[in-house]
């Protein structure tokens, strides 16, 4: 029997690869996290709310997202299996979230409470470390997206998201991902038309 | 006599009120740092390199970009007095980093190698948490950054930087500014003058 049924295999290999978990360990740390269901549509948090709670995406997608000054809403990021999800800026300083975090699918996390987080960090420094290079790699990831919006052209982000996340246009509806990239819809209809084209006459 | 003579004031409160340090907690932590020189349109870091120091800004100014696929220079931010510089990716992960940090104006930096920033964190619980909370704020700066790039207008933008960096244009001049509003220079001049004749009308 697996030990671990119910938890999608990628968390399972995240903790033993970068965290370096053996399967004790691996069993002691999910027993500090509970699994919750989340619908499509509904919020795992919402902006104006205190992030008490950060999630591991153990089946489903979900899309963050704020509303700027004209009412619109502008697309953060999407997060897929084996993704944290929250707001960590809200979780670690308790002030309110800007950012909206709601399930595109019908979805599964794995949600560990701030009582539970600080107890398991400070009872398993691997946790720790494991959670610390989970967040500098958002970090990182979040410097170099802003790097390459502010050097790529819609065209060149489309085609490195299409490397990056082929999965991301079979799962989430084209016109959150033009929200994403920062273009309208009908861009981003034509952009496709144009690759679409291209890629023919090749 | 000014124990923390040749040490920027803000450095001095920030360790004070972030950090909570006493003062001997302040010299003892100042004595695994020392102080760098560095001039104009000199490298404090170059693409390619792995960073090994850290540094605190003493005096001066400086600018990170990168160079993207088509030769431009991208002008990720700007540092001015206390800020952190360096690549904290490339320091934590020991890979080469992709960006450029040169001074733009005659500089002196408060610089940690890596093995004394480990050293100290390991000695001085209170600087680890100092230095990460830094790390944090800076990931939460840049998701703010990047979502304002989303959803504000370069008009927009334009004016939020004055706002919260009025001593950036005295200091930095226009077309990095360009850059880092990720528009062209003409753009940003014809948008200044504009700006200017609505002042003037009003």
């Amino acid at each position: 029997m697996n030990q671990f049924e119910g938890i999608h295999p990628e968390i399972i290999n995240k903790l033993r690869t970068s965290g370096n978990f053996t399967d004790e360990e691996i069993i002691e740390a999910l027993s500090y996290f509970e699994k919750r269901t989340v619908r499509r549509k509904e919020f795992f948090l919402r902006a104006g709310d205190i992030c008490r709670t950060k999630g591991y995406i153990n089946k489903g997608c979900f899309k963050r997202y704020t509303i700027d000054d004209h009412g619109k809403e502008i697309i953060i990021n999407f997060a897929f299996e084996e993704w944290m999800i929250g707001d960590l800026e809200s979780f670690n300083t308790h002030q309110p979230t800007i950012y909206f975090v709601q399930a595109l699918e019908d979805s599964e996390v794995l949600c560990i409470s701030e009582e539970n987080h600080l107890t398991l960090c400070e009872v398993m420094p691997k946790y720790h470390a494991f959670h610390k290079r989970k967040a500098e790699s958002s970090h990182y990831a979040t410097l170099k997206r802003l790097t390459s919006f502010q050097s790529k052209t819609p065209e060149e982000k489309y085609l490195s998201l299409i490397q990056k996340y082929p999965q991301l246009f079979q799962r989430v509806p084209l016109h959150y991902i033009a929200s994403y990239l920062g273009i309208e819809p009908e861009s981003l209809s034509r952009l496709r038309k144009r690759l679409c084209k291209k890629e023919k006459k090749s």
